[in-house]
This record gives structure tokens, sequence and C-alpha cells, in this order.
């Protein structure tokens, strides 16, 4: 065995080679907010479970969450209903695209799985509930912040309008859903709430701070605090693990072997249980729309640091 | 932390606590030979990396391992041709039962991974590639018995012959590919060979033994040889995850927390990376044609002795 | 050859049969309205192009026309804005239900056909286009009243108001379209003149007044007035046949022989080209959700007058 | 109304207009037998219920009719076996391409109508019944030659030898339905019979011949010989209209407005029900695999002809 490597010195690594690769995606282009973001972006923050941080690149920009909020809704959305919560949405990855309606048909307005976008809806869903989109919307932010430990994360409002003015596909996969009975609110503040979530912005480092739960079996490493169950966490981690890339899932646990979820804005949120939380962040998107350099960083690190959990 | 808890103890319980269910699924019925197993079978065998084995039920009862046997043809076609395998078939969840055909159509003949029929089809040619089925046949089981270190493991020819009598569907899905010149050989040599490694018969202590490599990064423990390279043992392991359960492959991470690949003759290979190899087997099957009690025991056993790869 | 059999006596007497079954079908329960009509009720009339007119049962019981109104919306669109309907509309049989979503995904947003829901949708949004939907809508109504002679059709607005309260399904249609740029207008403008087009009433005799420009090339055989082109009269009548009893299409065509277009309200308008326009009214619905004893009446009808377009 | 056209002139004005064309569509090449046919080759008779002959081009020539042979099986198998052959096969437009696999999935190895691939095997299936190959061809061949009145007429054992080495999706089609008990007869067998029925070589004048009993209500008009029920007729008749041409069914009957089926030869037999038997001949196809010229041709004849059947 070597000797292990220096966590700071593997991040700063390769954040350098990240910013020196010509390869970078294609930035995501379906509203202007996202379209006009600086494409030689790169970030890259860990937290490991003592509570060390590392981080290279751009590490304190915000950016656009979009769909890794879905492992927070989805978070509190156990929290509060608990396993009520499968029975409207599956835990099977979906061999579709991320927008896909035709599974919704063939299984009766049950989408596969949480990270989708209908399975996303249908958590969010959840979490409304009888209340107004406000006050619902309130609560996923203060679930944010506090454990992320930063109250100043906020909701990218013109993002969220942007999003609500040209999500025709999103308000279809809801209607679709509630004419099957998944939905219980009505499907505009289901999705009201569900644009807006989408559209926090964060800084890896507030989102490498926000995931430490999900490395630490539930509970915040720094507080004690616990956020979930122990067994909550791990079953997260395999949904993300399964589910977290859309149809790029398989490939990204052969490559980088650890539970991840991207969003379209370029960020990723990696676990590596037991061990540290990560956040990458680099907005050019490869074919499946999961953030390119982001995959690639990852590869490297999980090898570098020997963290896959497929074997070390 | 408690104390690590004794292997043998664990087994032992589990392998009681399975005897004594009465929800066993369903045994398997679309052939003879497997329709007459007797469905109050339980074995339970675990190889640690430093080579101890607890063993408990009927461990040493040879049974038809089936699907399981795709693990192994995977990786000798990997040590073949390498990732020019990924050319004709893919490494993404299908999000389709295990014999469908659909997605071969939308996707022009390549399989959505080598676990799904069609796939291990596809890495059976790749086997076969110009050889004569006999002798493609020959070098799959004398990698089988190299593997699990015994001599004796045979083909059971009723299995075959029945299987080969009876499946028209998986005729059916190697002329589709065949459409496509997904494969290079004739039809029935390519078939004649898969319908013989499936039906390969071993116990449960063979099939433990047999996947030490895959939980010590390639490498044999006992002996130090390498059967795959380690980057090779652990890819293999994440599309055990991500695939190895056909339309419960969700489900499996979810609750077990392991790489695993069952087969419809009830027998499970699982893979604790780092940590131990293990094969369970109980002949009544779930809804997504995995073994029922076989699940259940894995996930007694990963959640007692704290071996989930999404965090312990 | 037997003589000509009477029209009025054929239509008396199938009438007759008709009240006497017992098989009814089941009435479409969705929303009240529909739910509460009369199972019983059984209406036909039959307007040859000589300006004959047989009537039988409940001829003059107005009853929600439904997805009938989408033959005379495509009539009008046609005559609006010609062929460039068909760039958004194509005009195959679909082979799936009326309200099946997977299909618009296959073919990225264009509907099959102007009758499955989706296309009806999408041929409601050309009328539209750029106007009102109150203008929209008195532009179909005043078109209806016109070809129906008679000013006195009305919307149900009951009707029209559940079917927007209820109407999910459409909704998520039209904003699955809407995503493809498919619809020019307002979602929301196009669905309010959709839903309140089919909750025109008529009775059979208004309906098959309604139809006769069909039976003679696109021309009012009682004024002389030309509605469409003979061209585009044939080719509604083909698109009747092919399309126009969602998927009971072929059953209807083998069984029938005529072209028509059938309502969830248990309406059917059918056309003998160069004879006949024909209207037959019973709310039970087989299981494709056409009129059970519509379709069984006009078997009939064509069997004893000679009439199918498949050889007589 | 203009007097009634000399049908010798319209076919050999649009066999003119058609020679000089430049748009020919592709020729078939998926065997060599069919890619070597004349690319300029057009042939058109047709034959009245009166028993006139008109010939244009290439009228004599014998062509491979394909998928034409269809509509001759589905006769002799509702001659053999009557209704109960729907058991085994739908009578519903497929809304997918001739060769999909895919709805055989969605409804268990039922295909949705006799002339798809699978429909046609399976009515192919019907014809064999426990009988040998070699004696359910010989029937098929009789019964051509018997209603295309000529001895003479052949299967080409090359085309059909082409075929079985080349057609694996056809295999795998066969297999499937096999795998759901829907074949009753060895695969092979069928297969054989299939291969060569659609082999059958014949002219313009042979097939159009042949079909004279679909345009009068089931009887040869020279020889009043009964081939089929009236009724029968007029729904192989509705099974051309809605089926016939593969996913360009509705566009055919749109454009032409009558009952016909293509082949991938280049053929297409049209019945003018009441009027007149047709068949023309042009081997580009288009998209949907018929033939470009051929439908072209047929449109011009129906218009000027007054033949459609959806209003002259």
């Amino acid at each position: 065995m070597s000797p292990a490597p220096d966590l700071q010195t593997v991040v700063s690594d390769i954040a350098d080679e990240m910013r020196q690769r010509r390869d970078r995606g294609q930035v995501a282009t379906y509203i202007p907010e996202l379209a006009r973001v600086d494409a030689q972006a790169f970030g890259l923050v860990v937290i490991d479970n003592d509570g060390n941080v590392a981080a290279g690149g751009d590490s304190d920009t915000p950016f656009s969450i979009q769909s890794i909020s879905k492992v927070f809704t989805l978070t509190l959305a156990l929290g509060r209903i608990g396993d009520r919560l499968w029975r409207r949405v599956g835990r099977e990855p979906s061999g579709s695209p991320f927008n896909s309606i035709v599974q919704l048909e063939r299984e009766r307005g049950i989408p596969r799985n949480p990270f989708i976008n209908a399975g996303a809806i249908a958590v969010t869903d959840a979490i409304v509930s009888g209340h107004q989109p406000r006050e619902a919307l309130g609560d996923i932010l203060r679930f944010m912040q506090f454990i992320a430990d930063d109250p100043s994360i906020m909701i990218d409002d013109a993002v969220a309008a942007s999003e609500q003015r040209t999500g025709f596909r999103n308000v279809a996969l809801a209607n679709y859903m509630k004419s099957f009975d998944v939905l219980d609110n009505p499907v505009d503040f289901t999705l009201g709430v569900y644009f807006h979530h989408c559209a926090i912005a964060m800084s890896c480092r507030q989102l490498a701070t926000a995931g430490r739960f999900l490395a630490h079996l539930g509970r915040n490493p720094a507080t004690g605090h616990l956020v979930v169950q122990p067994e909550r966490a791990r079953r997260i981690n395999a949904i993300m693990l399964t589910c977290g890339h859309y149809d790029g899932s398989g490939e990204f646990a052969y490559r980088v072997g650890l539970p991840g979820k991207s969003g379209v804005g370029g960020g990723i949120l990696a676990i590596a249980p037991g061990k540290a939380s990560i956040a990458v962040w680099s907005p050019g998107l490869d074919d499946n729309g999961n953030s390119h350099l982001g995959r690639i960083a990852l590869e490297a690190l999980t090898k570098r640091m020997g963290w896959s959990i497929f074997g070390a």
C-alpha cells in the first residue's frame, strides 16, 4: 500500500487538470439564465467525515443546483411521511431519459424513481401536502440552509420564473400523474414549489456541506445532529447510485463508483459513504445531461483516493 | 461501536431463521428440472477475504446457477476482448423485464447491459468468436472450475436440453440481434453455448468460492492469482449493483446494499467489496424473478455485519 | 337482386330491435353530466342524398357529441389553412388508445391523426390561431349551426366545465405538444376551445343533417352550397374510416364498412359516400369507448341497405 | 357529369406518364434478387367486373409479389378455419413499422393484423396446421394458380432461399409468437412456407386476374365460381384499406381511396369494390416501403375513373 494521498493536493491537482481541458461539453441553453453561465467555470469541494475541507477552483461561486435539489426534497419527504412515500413513486432505474412520459403511461402514473422529473414532482407534492406553495417552499429552503449551515442560501427567482415559463414538459408530466390521482395538491401549487426548489443557487462549498449527513449515516458529523435515520441515509445513497444520473446512471456507477446526483446546471453531489461529501461543478454537459468535466473529475478523485464503493 | 459479530454465528442464525419462514415465493416452473426442486431448500455460504468460510443450511447442494453464470461469462469476455465488448452491449439498467425485446427495437439491437438475456447472449457470442460451440463451452466450464477451485463442477445436460427446447423467447432475442448484425456467429452456435452455461450446477460453497476475486480487486485472495484487472473487478461489481436483479435491481440496492446477481434457479451471488464473497440459495422467487428468501437473508446479513456499501 | 329496401322501414326495424336488446355497454362515468344519461336511449336518423329523412327512436333528443365534433373542426381547419394543417398532425391510424401519450414522445409531439385527442387539440389550435377563445368557439358553433341548418344548437356549459375540471390527461397532452412547439396559442386558450366544442349538444337529426356534405362530395345536397372541396370531403371520409374509432377503427371498418366517427357520449356519425349521412346514438360504450348498440345498428343498416364501401 | 372515361386510354396515359417520371423511390436491396430488378420497370393492369382488361407498360413481366401474397393466404386461411383465425391475429392497424416486435410484447404475442409480418406468419401457421411444409406450400401455390387462372405461376426459389438466409427478424417474430403459444407448428415449418409464398412471382396481369373475386363480392366474375363468402370478401377489403400499406396505410387511403396491399417487390394489388381489380408494379419504394410510382399511378387512376370508395 502506498501512503494515503493528501486530500487537498489531490483536489488542487484535479482542479488544475480540469481547468486545462478543452473538452467541456455543452452548457444547457433552454433558459437564458443557464445559457449565460461561464463554460470555463470549474469548482470542487470535498469535506471528509473528520471535517477536513479541501477546495479547488471556483468553489464559492453559486450555481443553479437544479435536480440536485431532488436529493434533499427526497430526504425531507421521507422524514415527513416515511415509507408511505413509496406508494406514489418507485425505486427502480428508469431506462429512459429524465423527462420521458412513456414509462408513466405503462405504469399508470407512478414514476419509476424520485430522481426523474415525474418522480421529483411526486415527492414535491408530498411535501406540499395541503399547505400553501409559499410555506412548502419556505420549509425546503430552511432545510437547505440548516444542513448547509448557511442562512444566505437563496432561490434564484429569475431561474424559477424562466423554468415556469418554459416548462411545458413538466406541466405535462404533472397533469398526467394528476389524471391517475398520484398528486394530491393542485398541479400549479406542486409545480410552483418544484420549479422554485430546482432554482436554489449554491456553491460547491455549500453543497458539499449540505451532503455531509449522507456520508455519515444520516448524522451531521460536525454537530452530531441526526438529519435522517441511518437506514434512510443508506437507502438514499442506493437510489443516488442506481438512478442519480438519468440514463447515464450505469455509466457513472461504472466509472466513478460513488452514489451521486447531477443537475443540468452542471453540478454533481457525490457521496463516499463513511468517508466524505463531495460537490463538483462545471457547466458543460454530456449527452445524458450530466456535467462532463464533473464526472471526469469525480472519476479521478475516486481513483486517487481509493474511494470506490466497489472495491479499493 | 459494538464488537464485530462472529460471522459463523450470524450465518447460522440467518439460516435458522430462513428455515422457519413460511413465505418462500414461487419456484420457477417453465422447465420440469427447475420445477421439481425442493422449495424448502436454503443455503448460505460466506467467504471473507481472510479465507474464513461460514456456511449454513444446504450449503453443499448443487443448484442450477442460471443467470449467475452471466457474471462469469462477462468476466471471461472482458478478459478476452476488453472494452471492445461495449460496442455490442451497454452498461445501463434496462427499466424492463429480463426478456424484454422492446428495448432492443428502440436501440437497434444493442442490449442495455450484460445481465438481461439479450445482453448475456451478446456476451456469449463474443466468447464463441469463431470457435465451435463445444470449445467455447469447454472454456467457460474450465474457467468456472478454476475460479471455484473444484474440477467436479458440471453442466446439467437435462436442464440445458429443456431450456433449448422451450427457449423460444431467447431464440427470438438472438435472431433479433442477428438482424442488426450484433452477433457474429451462427445463432444456434451462440444459443447452444448460452443455454449450456446457464445450466451449470453449483453449490453455495462453490459459488462463493468462485466469486472471491470480485471481493478482492480481481485477485484470488487464497493464491494471489489475478483473475481480472482491479479496475475491471470494480466495474463488474458496479454493473451487478445497477443491473444484477432485472427490474428489481433498485430494490436490491435499496434493501441489501451490495452488488449481486440472481438466477431463476434461486441462487444469488453477492459481493461485499474488500470484505467477502457470498452465495445464497432458496428456490422460491419473488415477482421480479429473484430469490425471495435469498434477498431477505442477504438484507439481514448486510445489516448485522455492517457491510452495506452505502454506509456502515 | 332483390328490390331496394325501404329506408324508413329498415330504420324503424333497427330502432325496434335495438330497443329490445339487453346488452347495452357501459355509459361513460368520468363526468356526472354523462353518467346520468338514460342508458336505454337509442336514436337513429338517416338522410339520403335525395333529401329523404328516415328517423327512429330518440331521434330528437340532444346528446353530447364529444369527439364527433372533431370531424367538423377538422373540416373548418382544412378550410382555413388547407394542407398546412398536416405539418402539425399526421393521417395514420395510431394503434393506441385515444388518449395515449406514448406515440407523442416517439414522434416528437406530432399526433398521429386528427381524431385522437392530441390530434384534435392540435387542430383546434389551428382554428384558434391568434384569436380569443370566445371568438374561435363562436366560429365553430356558427359553423355547426350552419351545416346542421339549425341555429338552436348550443354548447352544454355544464359538460364543458366538468371536462375542464377533470381533463388532466388532455392538459398533459396539450402541454406535451407545446413543449415541442406544435401548438401556437396559450395552452389554456386552445384547451378551453377544445373542451367547449366537445360539449356541443345535438340530436341525431341535427347531426345527420350536419354530415350531409361528406356524403355528397363536400356539397350540401339541399342547397348546393359547397362546404369543402370534393377532394377534401373524400379525404375526411378516408380519415374517418382509418382513424374514426380509436383502437376499434379496424373493427368498425371490418363490421360496418363505412367511414364514421364516434364520441364518448354514445353518438356515431357515419357516411355512406354518394348515398347518405347517418347519425346513431346509444350511450352505452364498448371496451374501445365506442357506442355498443350504435355500432351494431350501423352494421345492420349497412347490410340491409347494401351500403358497405367494400362491396355491395 | 362528364362521360365515363375510356379505361384503356386512362391506363395507357398513366403508364406513359409514369415512364417519364424521374422520382422512382429506392429499390429494395436487402436481398440480391430484389436489388437487381430494373428500377425503370412499370406495369399496370386493370380488369373490370365486366371482364374488360386494360394493360399498360410491363404488364406481363413477373415480379416478386412478396407481401401481396398475404391477401391470398388470409383468404385461404379464412376459408379453412373461418373466424377462429381471429383468435391468433387482430384486425386493427398497427401504428408501427411492418416488422416491429414492440406491439407483440405489449399484446402478448398476438399480432395486430394479418398484414404485418408477424400477423402473416400467424396466418401461414394456420394454413400449415399439422401438414408438411411442402403440402401447405403446394396448396397455396395451387390456389394462386387457380384464382389467377394460370398454372404457370411459380415460386422463385432463389428469392425464397435468400429470404430464408437473411430473414433473422422474421425468425425472431415467429419464435417470439411461439413463446406465447400463438403458433401451433414447428417454427421452421411455418417460416419455410412463409418465405416461399412471399417469393411467388407474378405479372400485373396475373395479379389483377387473381384479385377479381375481391372486386366482385367473393366471386370470380368470369366463371361465377365463389372463392369466399361475400361478407368475407368485403371484410378482406376492409383490412386491406386499414392495414394494407404498413405505416403508410392512412396515407394510401387518404390519397388513393381504395383497398390495397403492397409488397416490397414494388407491386400493389388494389380493389375498386363492385368495379375492378387492379395491379400495378414499379420497384422503387417510398419511405414506408410501398411502391412510390405505384401509389401515384393508383391515385391518378382512381381520380380519373371516379373510383374512390370515399365519394365519386
